[in-house]
């Protein structure tokens, strides 16, 4: 409705974000409005420009504005080891946290033919096309333990077997720190199935 | 820094929500970008709209693009009763809970010497010209317990009285269905003292 009130709208519009209902809208609206109009204006811009011009890197598929996202143009990054994720979010956080400095590819999403995702909507062509330019040494696979998520690996997988390029995983199991007796019963099963010899030095 | 990548910027500049930080941010951010482009699109609109054209009504201060706000123009309000609040949210509130039908005033804050916030920052002068045009019978305090709101109702209660205007204040006490002990000493003293008589049919 056109002819609701400014901030209204502006509190209608709030709530697009995820985790945004109704009483926080209005919180973040009157805040924006009474304490810190250049931010909100900013704000205004930014994502203006951010819903226009993002769309996905043609080499890895991640969100960018550019053609090629600036990992897929450093000339720093080992081309010998491609990481597969699902989706950017977890390339933002793998950069965040590790030493990793190979390359990436997001699937942007899993497997999952109920809802109509197959290997074409995930890029799979573009995925054996980005092994065959790279030939890396190494995929590694990043992807969830649902049941999708492993059908995807397994995919994944296959393709980098006939591509000739070895494949790896992520360490699944107890998180740092986490007490065996509030681990979840599948986390638990598996960190005991897949336990390592130690070598003691 | 306007080399960062975009979605750097987005997630920043989501920062100057309230109550948003680097992760939700970064949430908010793919969420956006990934589900609901059209929502980004839209918030990022009106939130430009919003920033540039939404100022203070000239009756009674609260936040609206036009130069009188509805509430104030809508000539089916009743006249004979003014509302003085700290802020736009409370008339928010106000409006959305009670069956009140009178006018408002929003004075921005409350009195508070030591943060340079005088009568003249409250607009105690526009407050006076309101009562002295409105010409209310009863005008009602609706500010905070607080110390500075305390300060404050005592002013405008001050104000009113030499308009020759009744003043009532909302009341104050235990909360609906809140348990006495639960409620905080303050509150219930102050409910307590402030009693009243019930009279049985």
């Amino acid at each position: 409705m056109p002819d609701k009130p400014l901030l209204d709208q502006l509190i209608d519009s709030l709530r697009c974000l995820p985790g945004v209902g109704a009483k926080t809208a209005q919180r973040m609206a009157l805040h924006l409005l009474q304490r810190d109009r250049a931010g909100g204006a900013r704000l205004a811009a930014i994502l203006a420009e951010a819903m226009h011009s993002i769309g996905h890197c043609r080499s890895c598929r991640t969100l960018t504005e550019d053609e090629e996202c600036r990992l897929c143009l450093n000339p720093e990054r080992d081309d010998s080891q491609l990481c597969v994720v699902e989706n950017p979010a977890d390339v933002l956080a793998l950069e965040q946290v590790t030493t990793y400095r190979g390359r990436y590819f997001v699937l942007g999403g899993r497997l999952s033919p109920l809802d109509g995702i197959g290997p074409t909507e995930l890029g799979m062509a573009d995925l054996r096309r980005r092994i065959e330019t790279l030939r890396p040494r190494e995929l590694i696979l990043a992807m969830t333990t649902t049941v999708e998520g492993e059908a995807t690996a397994h995919y994944v997988a296959e393709m980098a077997v006939d591509c000739g390029v070895s494949v790896s995983r992520i360490a699944h199991g107890v998180p740092l720190g986490g007490e065996l007796e509030y681990v979840d019963g599948g986390t638990l099963a598996h960190a005991f199935a897949g336990r390592r010899q130690v070598n003691a030095d």
